[in-house]
């Protein structure tokens, strides 16, 4: 399949890359896609060129482009930004660009601004995937795997138990292709659940703040919660 | 050990009835405590006067009172009350009689006021136990259990595997109490993880939108988060 990412940052090349190892084709996007990132304490990762040239040379179908080109491309479309950038970079990707497509929310709003740890630039009455929704009205916007670092977004089983990944969304066609198809089959989740309409996001975005908390206390990124009910 | 509850609904009443039956003596309060417990939907519970008086019937030593006479009885004390009314009960508990104690904030800031399913009376850069700490500087807050319904609370282990409980707090000796004593030796916890100090409280209360929506998505309260890392 054709998958348009909006964004060129560590999650972006994660997910392109996994994606790209499945057989697909994929483009990255970024507003300067010869610009190198730097990503402060996370070190600096190479421009969304750079990356797609890399890809190449292994054989693999990658492109980078400006966000419209992305969203052009691809037949389901993931949005990868850092979340307070994600409605000015899905402006420019096009609202045409989006109409009738898979949107997947991916993104955290997070807010460095006040230092570490960051806290949510809104929540808790609101959410990112439902400004994005009523943004792009005609996007078919499902929200997933912004609960995990990117590592363990395509790659779930190097955890130790199967974990927990939530979708949510207004399109139910949508979420259960995110769910059956991205999650189960293309990245292999095990524990996949539908917590319902695009608000739910909420709750997916708010889980933010403690996982930063149990980060700092694991002393690692590389884990996730699993849903254990009684028998 | 004397343990005293703020509340007397149905978090209070069901920690008191696991507290007493360790053996431990429990008063529970209420602004009334003659007056049933009217829950909504969740149906009516006996008033703090009948919930005790049923528990001595069985050879327990509960007592019933105002919310200053639970916080002068407890040796450690237990903020039980929906959490938009803790404030004010804390107030009548009395700064005097929480300085110096373990206070174990167990309660949620939700805001039913918009509906169901409830918002947060405020979060993200701010939460109860925060504010408790701050009007209560002399107490030693800890943040627990407000992860998990109160069943779970007080019987883990009815859940099929080990589960995740949290604690944070300022006063470290306040917290390693609450880990290994009631969460590990009296209520059977076996997943306990410290968050940091007292603004890790925010994640904690945070956490409740997504438990909301999966409580929805697994058709019971009867569940609970594990942490799972990678080798």
């Amino acid at each position: 399949m054709d998958i348009g990412i909006i964004g060129s940052g560590r999650v972006a090349q994660t997910l392109a890359t996994k994606l790209l190892e499945l057989g697909h084709r994929v483009t990255i996007s970024s507003r300067d896609t010869s610009r190198a990132k730097d990503l402060g304490d996370w070190g600096t990762i190479p421009s969304a060129e750079a990356f797609a040239a890399g890809q190449r040379e292994l054989g693999r179908d990658a492109a980078a482009g400006s966000f419209a080109d992305a969203a052009a491309a691809g037949e389901v479309v993931i949005n990868a930004t850092s979340g307070g950038h994600a409605l000015e970079a899905l402006e420019a990707a096009g609202a045409a660009n989006l109409a009738g497509k898979i949107l997947v929310d991916v993104a955290n709003p997070l807010d460095f601004s006040q230092g570490t740890p960051p806290t949510l630039l809104f929540c808790n009455t609101d959410s990112l995937a439902e400004r994005i929704q009523a943004a792009f009205p005609d996007a078919r916007v499902v929200k997933s795997l912004n609960t995990v670092n990117a590592q363990i977004m395509t790659d779930p089983r190097q955890l130790t138990e199967p974990t927990a990944m939530f979708v949510s969304g207004n399109d139910q066609e949508a979420k259960d292709w995110v769910h059956r198809e991205l999650l189960e089959r293309w990245f292999g989740w095990e524990q996949v659940l539908d917590l319902g309409d695009i608000t739910a996001a909420r709750g997916q975005e708010m889980w933010m703040p403690l996982w930063l908390r149990l980060m700092g206390a694991a002393g690692t990124a590389a884990f996730n919660l699993r849903i254990v009910a009684s028998t």
